[in-house]
């Protein structure tokens, strides 16, 4: 398959055409940001890490019934997805207060959220990626209100899954980042049947929070972004380390 | 009616205790905030404009069937409320998209809200007064889903007769922030029976955004406290001719 005109390049992710309209190929990156990009470096190996590591929880999503933009992974770093056109949100699913939440609200971090928060953010870098409430989510026109539904079900499944998944790794999933795409079909639609809405982007401690079981201290636990965010220090080692307990499950 | 204790000082009101513990005096102060107070100033007169206009205003609002705390007003600026345990949120209703609601979602100055928006904001300065979504409001058991829903009804209620009013002042109602309160009665409350909430605080041109109708230039039509924030001149000036206007309408 060759490879065609770079498409858009993202913080994490380069998007390339192929020679099928259907069909784009995601490259991950090694690059590394932070704080809607004011903090900048590279993670030595993340591109391969998060491109297996993802690619195996997309295995494992579509095995449990849940639609993905995964097709195949051609090379260590890079992906094969479906083409669609991804909605401009953020979901956000929530079983532990950390990060934003906290900082936002004051509930003490580690706070248990039952049950999860399922919460929307507008994907919009010069705007910071604002959180949203449904009001404004319909206001800005970002999604019908049966796709809200629906993205709230799939989300709250997709946490069901990834939490018993990542259970058996000695992980715990605190939170995660979700955005989904909407299948873009050659198909004529059915007029008024509603585009497919499928899980897009990557799941990978780019987009997770992660505590290591094994550990109780909460800077050592950290197996994720978080690292890099508060410079904790042994990076590489930890995404790493996700990426083996999570190959090692089987899907 | 002697004025006791000093309870509270807020950034534009001082409540003092009275002889009757279900009685307090509100002392509306010349003190001006803005951006969770880093930018501070004073305009003259303006206790004594708001508690002139907050006084008519929940006089209309008694006049129309909305409960409020307002008591009387023995002087200039001060106002007698009734005891009130306040809900800490701020209700924001908006008709006209401006300020934060802007520069959250990008959403241009002057687009019309239909129907308008009603939301809840965390009255907590040391968080910055924050944005809340319906799920983080329970979660941070910040009022029951019955309150929430009776603060919608009361805050759309609030804002059909606002509009009308400030209409026939030839002033458009953009915005405003109002807060509630439960009345803390002496009586023993019946098992179940939720507490009464009421409208308390003020409505003045530091909590509300009034446009002058008869400008269109968007400086010159502003009659309310973003004069102060955005440094266009004419503060008191602006205060006093809505309190003019205001006091000119019958409720």
């Amino acid at each position: 398959m060759a490879v065609g005109q770079k498409l858009y390049e993202g913080k994490a992710k380069i998007l390339y055409a192929t020679d099928d309209p259907n069909i784009l190929l995601t490259h991950f990156k090694d690059d590394a940001t932070a704080f809607n990009a004011q903090k900048k470096g590279s993670i030595t190996g993340k591109g391969e890490f998060n491109c297996a590591i993802s690619t195996h929880l997309f295995k494992l999503m579509e095995a449990n019934g849940v639609p993905t933009h995964f097709i195949d992974r051609p090379s260590a770093n890079e992906m094969r997805v479906k083409s669609v056109k991804i909605l401009p949100l953020e979901v956000v699913v929530r079983n532990i207060a950390a990060g934003n939440l906290c900082q936002q609200t004051g509930l003490k971090l580690g706070t248990i959220l039952t049950p999860p928060l399922v919460e929307f953010y507008y994907k919009n870098d010069e705007l910071g990626d604002p959180l949203l409430t449904f009001d404004r989510l319909q206001l800005l026109d970002l999604a019908t209100p049966d796709q809200v539904d629906q993205l709230i079900e799939m989300a709250s499944r997709i946490n069901e899954i990834l939490t018993n998944f990542f259970q058996q790794c000695g992980i715990t999933l605190v939170d995660f980042k979700l955005e989904f795409g909407c299948v873009s079909s050659g198909v004529a639609q059915t007029e008024g049947s509603p585009r497919q809405i499928i899980l897009a982007d990557e799941i990978s401690p780019d987009t997770c929070r992660l505590w290591n079981q094994a550990e109780s201290d909460p800077d050592k636990r950290v197996m994720d972004k978080d690292r890099f965010r508060r410079d904790l220090g042994n990076v590489e080692d930890a995404y790493r380390q996700v990426m083996e307990r999570v190959l090692n499950q089987t899907v």
